[in-house]
């Protein structure tokens, strides 16, 4: 399974050789899963090297499961729901790993999964992994760490995973870009709650589910439900062959929770035998490539000395209209361009000469 | 005005100097305007020069206009629109001038624009410009070289710009972030024709307008207009402080055209009068300059020939999930940056050593 054990070097008595954390991950053990993620989160150069060599190895058994992304604006539940959602999965024998893509931690510390108590029951089953939301970094950054901890958690036999986000900025098409099938979790109550409703969102759902759907609230969820499907029935779907639902449910009695995962699995098994399923996955790899060979060609552009210099006056001077567009790019690529070469005169100049 | 003229070298007898056509523009000289165009979409790097002294020039004349894209499916009755538009405003004083980006003519060499008569009334009025599609290059460029002719029509005084495009790939997302006010022209009909409409269109626009409002069609036309008021209302709004609105017109009858034109007065002066509008252009100019920086990057990245070469072996082991991302991105980087070092020996290895 492990083509070259030996190239792991133990580094301390306390620390697993990575072939140990590739066997105990392909055994299902969580602690074992914990501390791979959290290698993956680490940006020390160490554990980043670590941690793709045993990715390298776990991706052969990554794959097998069908990826939830959940968002909805704070206060619809989303934890509840969530708690509820995962448990009924978990007594049905699947295993559940719930985490998070949260720009708010990326900013200020905080996250919403930060508190697990908030899914004390859930986190208690035997069946299921809580992993809060990465800390520190970009928003690209935190993308890739939760798309490598999606690999790690599938190898480690986890056939739920559900990735948890709030509306703030990018984040919802960024998790859209992760998983197969995309819920937008709703509060219930009057049309108005649909107004300012954030832009794009709609059309990257799979499903709305209106939650609270309970006591005096059922009749108002219903009419958001109504008017969510109507709403839905304008746009074009999200995934092809699949027509998005609108439903209700209530976190608290439990109420249409397990019509949630038979839709999902009913969207599952439609995709996969249209290989709509598969495509996806495969042009969501294709993306994340695409996207990671930007990330490095900007960030060694805007990280470059010169570059971070002379930005801010330039673009100053573009936005007021006094510098052409064009001329700005190319005097910006004139330093960036003569600052790689003189960064590089070891590789072509031998010390012999 | 020009602060060097000298450095512009007369290249031919029948050649205008870039004086010359600068003075030409200013003086809002149609023929001219052209031939500025012309070199503007020329991609021989001596006219590409010559295009980017000129636009430096003319940059501190121009932004004094309203910007309006129309987009709208083929049928939907652009150019017979534009031309009763355009004359209403031609009449009452207005310049304008009409351009339009059209990814199918980066593909085929055909055009929405291509065949000038579609608007020959409109053409043949004195105070009317209109310009077809450039051909030939990306989308990215046609974008461009439409950004930097929007520059020159307004510094020969035209103080209504209209862009036009068809919904086909991401055209829509580029005319809207080089305009002020976003119309989407619709057809009249049931509530079917708003479904599987283009994802996220809605939530571009300014305004729907409903056309071939006239004869039988009234009454479906002002229901369509309704069901697009409903949807609308839903969303957040295009551009800060406007409530999008739903119109009917007819371009043949002239019903509902001056009350666009209103409208778009209307939505001028409010966001003048909150500084969106302003602010507005200014986000676009600084995208504008981002967006060509990444364009920049990109195209050194993709064109260099090892990458050429290992592109797609690579990106066919990610999409099997045979290699991992980062490891793919590894590699292409190490020989992308090996290549760039052999490439500039010249730089560090002086010739006389």
């Amino acid at each position: 399974m492990v083509k070259n054990p030996r190239k792991f070097v133990k580094r301390k008595q306390d620390e697993q050789t990575a072939e140990e954390m590739i066997h105990g991950i392909l055994n299902g053990n969580r602690t074992i899963l914990s501390k791979v993620i959290t290698l993956i989160e680490s940006s020390a150069s160490r554990h980043q090297e670590q941690a793709q060599g045993i990715l390298q190895e776990l991706l052969p058994h990554s794959g097998k499961s069908v990826r939830i992304g959940i968002t909805g604006v704070p206060g619809a539940g989303k934890s509840t729901f969530i708690e509820a959602f995962g448990r009924l999965l978990c007594d049905q024998g699947h295993r559940v790993a719930v985490m998070a893509v949260d720009p708010s931690s990326t900013v200020n510390g905080g996250s919403i999964l930060g508190d697990k108590t908030r899914m004390e029951q859930l986190s208690r089953h035997p069946n299921a992994f809580i992993r809060p939301s990465p800390s520190g970094g970009t928003l690209g950054g935190v993308h890739r760490k939760t798309r490598e901890s999606i690999i790690a958690c599938e190898a480690a036999g986890f056939d739920v995973i559900i990735v948890e986000t709030v509306g703030v900025g990018q984040s919802e098409t960024i998790v859209r870009g992760m998983v197969d099938f995309f819920l937008l979790l709703a509060l219930t109550g009057a049309g108005d709650e649909l107004q300012g409703m954030k832009k794009g969102i709609m059309e990257l759902v799979d499903a709305v589910v209106v939650n609270k759907a309970d006591g005096d609230n059922i009749k108002s969820a219903r009419k958001t439900m109504r008017e969510f499907k109507q709403i839905l029935h304008f746009l074009t779907p999200a995934t092809s062959g699949w027509e998005p639902m609108a439903l209700t449910c209530s976190a608290v009695t439990g109420d249409g929770i397990e019509e949630i995962w038979h839709m999902i699995d009913e969207f599952a098994k439609k995709t996969k035998s249209t290989n709509v399923f598969d495509q996806r996955r495969k042009t969501q790899v294709k993306e994340w490539l695409l996207s990671m060979i930007r990330d490095r060609l900007e960030t060694s552009f805007y990280q470059d000395e010169n570059i971070k210099e002379l930005q801010p006056s330039i673009e100053a001077e573009v936005m007021n209209g006094t510098v052409f567009v064009q001329k700005a790019v190319d005097q910006l690529f004139s330093v960036f361009q003569s600052q790689q070469k003189k960064g590089q005169p070891q590789s072509c100049c031998p010390k012999n000469i």
